[in-house]
């Protein structure tokens, strides 16, 4: 008998989520009937948009239920199989969520092939994230060669590949992160033309000189101080991709005035901008297979490169998340739940 | 010699222009030369727009200098002419701004057959109120068959127009106006599926019952408290063309908190909003000869209505502005000058 270790959610946090939002479970998985395959989870995908999956706040999708297992993206083997498509130690995309084992019928698995690439560039700069980039920058933004794209949390999965696919396209693509390491980073290992730390007190004025010519495309995932300055500097006909806001995330409250909304609609209609919410499902049918096809080629080309943050063991998972909506990780942020077999 | 009387912007408003914005002055016009004419104004067309160019707040359009002539569309007629493309008696369309008389080049001109509608339509509905409505809900709004539109200052050119190109696409119309008059104009002239006064105290549930199927495009020129309560109910994928917040454009300071510019953020992330400033003339070259087609066909057969609200001679149209930004106007707000030659 297989026992899944399960993270489930206890009860719905205010602000930031502790660790009393969580519970541990040990769950006795049932035999395999015929058709199913036991899977063990390799590595678990944690991304800022959990967070809104433990609030019960309207939004895209549902939350998940109290007591139910936290959602989530996640690398799997194939331990056992009763399912004729799927072998033992068949590496598999899946959305099994926050545990250690899940028992599957098959349906949804993608099957990864680990000879090609790493398996976990599946839930990072192959995956949604890397999607989530690929479909908002291309679709919403539409970057022109020699226009100028900002992006913040820029050494995340998702700001890391829309600055280098902006370099693909011959856009100048300036990159926000927090800390002199990640600035760095920007420009060593992503290429970056310029890379701005928002922690820096001359914030405002470095994000001035180093859009000379004004910002065309914003693409928009944390919200906060930044999006207020970008948001200055925005050209005439600037289009905002806008997939998430990580810095209000834990809001509690309505935040204090002055209101900022009219003068922010009076932005919008002066510079004639085009601001555009999206979750990257919306354009699975119509760029998945471009975005497959062009993305594998700038990985295998070097043109987009990626960087992950590994911490081990599903236990490190709630504060890892924790960290990753203050921005304390340094690239995708994966956890490592049990062994890698194919490295 | 001719005289022409001129309005002219004798200082910059801080919040609602006062009589003591504009200078009348009387400008005395030299003799044509060759290939100039000199152009009647018979009709100003008064356009909420024309607060942001008493402003030097940065937009889209330089401001109006101290000391110049207010700008504006009128429509003319010839009185003199030494170029040859026109005779005394014909109706142009020009952009002569607030006063009576003008000297042209002819450049820019556009020549208007009162036997086909009258010509006061082409500063209304089949003018720049007309095209920004055509241009905005059709490019931007995109409504399909089934959809619900809601638009406010809706028995303004535009809004007018607004509801009732929905209603040609087969689109569900909300409109909004204030008062009780107004509201039964909404659906008694223009068509509009229901009407809502926003003075009701009544107006957030009103709007609620109103629209039981969501908005689906929200086609914003106000703002305001109306704009706050529409948004609430926007579904997912809406989309909000936003060409004028008239409610707004008194505003000399930061309204007060709470700052509702975050929740707003997650109102266009969660509900996968596309909103899109713009001004009409962004759209000339792609949507003018289109919208020329079809909004003759759409008037001469009934299915676009327009109203107007004339106020007589130059002297009037300071105060008739300033009823325009507070919805005091029903209808096209039109200046006659001086006498119409073709009625």
């Amino acid at each position: 008998m297989t026992v899944s270790t399960q993270v489930r959610l206890a009860r719905r946090p205010e602000g930031e989520p502790g660790d009393d939002t969580f519970s541990f479970v040990e769950h006795e998985l049932d035999e395999l009937s015929e058709g199913q395959l036991l899977l063990r989870v390799v590595y678990l995908s944690l991304d800022p948009y959990m967070r809104g999956r433990m609030s019960d706040a309207p939004s895209y999708a549902a939350p998940v239920e109290i007591g139910g297992v936290m959602e989530g993206g996640t690398v799997c083997v194939v331990e056992q199989s009763r399912n004729p498509e799927w072998v033992p130690g068949d590496m598999v995309l899946s959305y099994s969520g926050w545990q250690t084992h899940e028992i599957s019928d098959g349906r949804g698995l993608r099957k990864l092939d680990p000879s090609v690439v790493p398996v976990s560039t599946a839930v990072g700069v192959l995956g949604m994230p890397g999607f989530t980039a690929y479909a908002g920058l291309l679709e919403i933004g539409r970057p022109q060669p020699g226009e100028t794209v900002v992006v913040a949390a820029a050494t995340g999965p998702v700001g890391s590949a829309v600055g280098q696919i902006a370099r693909v396209k011959g856009a100048r693509a300036v990159g926000i992160a927090g800390g002199a390491e990640k600035r760095q980073a920007l420009l060593d290992e992503f290429g970056f033309n310029v890379a701005l730390d928002h922690r820096s007190p001359t914030f405002a004025d470095d994000l001035k000189a180093a859009v000379p010519d004004g910002i065309d495309v914003y693409f928009e995932n944390v919200g906060g101080h930044v999006a207020r300055e970008v948001f200055k500097r925005m050209n005439l006909y600037g289009r905002v991709p806008l997939c998430g806001l990580v810095a209000d995330y834990n809001a509690t409250a309505a935040a204090e005035g002055p209101d900022r909304q009219p003068g922010f609609m009076r932005l919008i209609l002066t510079k004639s901008l085009n601001i555009r919410g999206f979750i990257q499902s919306e354009f699975t049918k119509s760029h998945g297979r471009d975005f497959v096809r062009d993305m594998s080629g700038w990985v295998a080309d070097g043109s987009v490169r990626y960087r992950e943050d590994v911490v081990d063991g599903l236990q490190s998972a709630p504060s890892a998340f924790r960290g990753l909506l203050t921005g304390r990780n340094f690239g995708k942020l994966l956890v490592r739940v049990s062994a890698d077999p194919t490295l």
